[in-house]
């Protein structure tokens, strides 16, 4: 065992004096607990450069003193139960201190403390509508481990820092492909980076491309985690309204630096972005120069409707920077998602990957190359389009036979939650703390619209609950929001201690 | 397979037309490769929503041109010989697309384009005395294997998002407790934040302290990876020099922000900072304001010396941030560091994770909980401290022997490198360019230095390396610098080439 202490052989107090007072220090201060067995003698003059006798004096006087006991053949440990009048007079120092001039944060900083840009964590629910997550139990994990196994050998390339920070070479050449065959995108290797899911995507577009005041358009309702680091980077953000083919991409104006859509399933209304409106704001782009960024979160799952080309592979001019992610495919802890860049910004953010964090883990990397490339992602994506599928009609189904024509549906044909308006006189907040009291739990969408929400909107995911959670939870829910109104004050209790002890955050 | 083409149902053009359009172009561009398999009519048909026979005309279409051919049994595929005239008349998509107005970057995006930050990378050397690598061939890589593995599983916490930016709870708690034992740091688990990896630490702290134009105080020489951080982000350097003692503390003056310093084993030098020049830090920084980022990057290795406890440790005001990471005890590929934090700073740093990546990787930060619990770290760290010690004997005896009072040896106390002052009338590059030759990698250390550098002087990593390959790269080493300077020409060639070749970038 290592164990620190400062000794001055310059200072006018004995050496062993010395080594008694830092152990007394460490002992009163509970850096050494009771119980914890302590160094050699011979171990800490070898390390302290001091003789051994120097030592033994010093523990031999804590000894004496009831701070450490000797149990013979095992060697010296803090004493169990240490006096109560020695502990009084220990100099406390569990409290944090507070001293110094108060830190000033960088104006990043500054913008991060305030409140209103984090949600408050959803509390954690028996069936819980979270979306974004995959259905874990039908995860080829077995498989999984196999290739992290493959790999985590004494090859020093996967152990090493890489000589390129765009990530493994073999992979990026994968995603490409896949990318081709699977949503249109027109890209070659040499234009994808590995980054740390989409979220290091979304920051370091904003730290290269916008300066404080600079203008990016957002859909209206939004993506949260998106808006966050605009705003916390300084940007002025433009809300631009949906419809049913999303985008209303006339409402566009001038001087937007960059524009954030999620074209494929717009997050959270679910509306595909239709084919004109697509060339429509790719011309847009092309005339204002701005750059589009176009997140396809969840763009695997779609259900029956016709594909259509992401924006990267319709584009004419070098105007969009695609992100994709496998935290959605795979699993959310996967740390693993890529940049498509036009040929022109590929080594600008090879250098910011560099400084965020030099490298996206590379034995996940390997492990992914041979996921793909040996036909387990394509395999992976069909089964559990077909399972999704099951669990979305359960839903949608569920949902009409229990609410009826008070529920309309929005966004199901693609991804993997779907968003609901209840006809309804009860408040969001109700709603949401009624759903919460019998063990229901549901994101309302009016966080994600930037102006005032229209209310009574909901976002529900179904691919983590299988079809009887999904069935069990809607008629919880529809039941809930059927009660009458006398028990609102018992609900608005049990849901302040709901969200005291929630967990998850969604996004 | 996944097949996204356009097809419009409102357009003129009838619909298997539009597929066979589609598909040849997919062709002559090379998105569908010679040899590919297609999809079958039946999938594709469902997948486009259009009826069978419609792509059954366009597929036989492409057949009777000569664009597919099918196998009985197997399906259809791209014929693998495509006649050149098919492949003439192809509007060739395959160059970048330069188009559109230049992209404007935000001034951060501007700073990294400055090619002075970045440097050229190493050339790999047969013998290469490469820095901050481990003994690859020593790691316990079957032990890390099975920790995976035995987290790698259908438990949803290990896979999905995480509920706590800072990191995997159980972790921060191990590293507490070993931090306090082994270098004095006073902290609570409350007070850590896991990261990925060293780099990405100080980017965040840059990111939250620093306003472009502010000044942090750097180590001349001192470690580039933070000075590239420091300088992309705007701020103005102040260089601080460096004796036997560690930084001259006298030196500094007001108006600093921050200082970056890495006082266990400086970085280059290996200077060792003393009790002293640490108390002065403190006091110096109590006075001023400033932060003070404690780099910690290689202090698990001491041979011999008095350890000194961490700036950390012995601070009062809340003054220091400590960063340690884990890529240079296991390996560097391994993305997991970590911050220590005042208590007032770990709110706005945990949001600063959440926005930079969300999380570090969960299945690693459970291995590594274990790593730490079981005792295998501080295990690894003794078993590698004696080897290392090994090593860094034989490199200084073959030093002393091949140069004799030619060289001298700094450093060398600590670490896994040592740096080497030759009194020689060769340049730097010369020496360089010589040792390449011979197969020998070795880094000056004049890029080390914001002002002009002394000259003369390299840094040697040896921790990689086994004895033999110690002995012989000293010694070609030696051979080369005693040549005669008839074959300069000669060796610039050939350097040129290695750098043309080049690979490795340690830093």
């Amino acid at each position: 065992m290592d164990f620190v202490i400062t000794i001055d052989s310059q200072a006018d107090i004995p050496l062993y004096r010395q080594v008694y007072e830092e152990l007394r220090k460490a002992i009163l201060s509970g850096r050494l607990a009771p119980g914890q067995k302590l160094p050699s003698t011979r171990y800490l003059a070898q390390s302290l450069s001091i003789s051994r006798a120097t030592v033994t004096q010093g523990y031999e006087q804590l000894l004496s003193e009831g701070y450490l006991e000797t149990t013979t053949g095992s060697g010296t440990f803090v004493c169990r139960r240490l006096p109560d009048d020695l502990l009084d007079t220990a100099p406390v120092e569990s409290k944090p201190q507070v001293a110094g001039s108060p830190i000033s944060l960088s104006a990043y900083g500054v913008s991060l403390t305030e409140r209103s840009l984090f949600r408050l964590p959803e509390p954690e629910a028996q069936i819980s509508f979270s979306y974004g997550r995959p259905a874990f139990d039908k995860l080829p994990l077995d498989l999984w481990r196999k290739l992290l196994s493959r790999h985590c050998h004494a090859n020093h390339d996967v152990l090493d820092y890489t000589n390129n920070s765009m990530g493994y070479q073999p992979l990026r050449e994968a995603i490409a492909a896949y990318l081709s065959r699977s949503r249109a995108v027109k890209c070659s290797a040499e234009q994808i980076i590995m980054i740390g899911g989409s979220q290091q995507g979304l920051d370091l577009i904003t730290r290269l491309l916008i300066n404080r005041g600079d203008w990016i358009a957002v859909e209206e309702p939004g993506y949260l985690g998106a808006r966050r680091t605009f705003l916390a980077q300084g940007a002025c953000l433009f809300p631009v309204s949906i419809d049913e083919s999303g985008l209303l991409v006339n409402n566009l104006t001038t001087n937007i630096k960059l524009i954030y859509v999620t074209p494929s399933h717009q997050f959270p209304t679910g509306a595909l972005l239709s084919l004109p409106r697509r060339l429509e704001l790719l011309a847009w782009a092309q005339k204002s120069g701005a750059m589009i960024i176009e997140d396809d979160y969840d763009s695997e799952y779609r259900y029956g409707e016709r594909p259509i080309p992401a924006l990267q592979g319709l584009d004419q001019g070098n105007s969009v920077i695609y992100v994709g992610t496998f935290s959605k495919v795979l699993f959310p802890a996967l740390r693993l998602g890529y940049l498509v860049l036009p040929h022109n910004l590929v080594d600008v953010f090879t250098r910011a990957k560099w400084l965020a964090d030099r490298q996206s883990s590379l034995l996940e990397q390997y492990a992914l190359t041979d996921f793909i490339n040996e036909g387990h992602l394509e395999r992976h994506i069909r089964r559990m389009r077909s399972l999704y599928d099951q669990r979305r009609q359960t839903l949608v189904q569920s949902l009409f036979s229990h609410f009826g024509d008070k529920v309309k549906i929005l966004g199901e044909n693609a991804g993997m939650h779907l968003m609901i308006k209840i006809h309804t006189t009860l408040s969001d907040e109700e709603i949401v703390q009624r759903a919460a009291q019998v063990g229901v739990g549901i994101n309302p969408a009016y966080p994600y619209y930037l102006k005032t929400s229209p209310g009574s909107e909901f976002v529900l995911g179904y691919a983590e609950l299988n079809e009887q959670q999904i069935q069990e939870g809607v008629h919880r829910l529809a039941q809930s929001c059927q009660r009458g109104k006398e028990s609102r004050s018992q609900t608005r209790q049990v849901c302040a201690e709901g969200t005291a002890t929630g967990k998850k955050m969604s996004e």
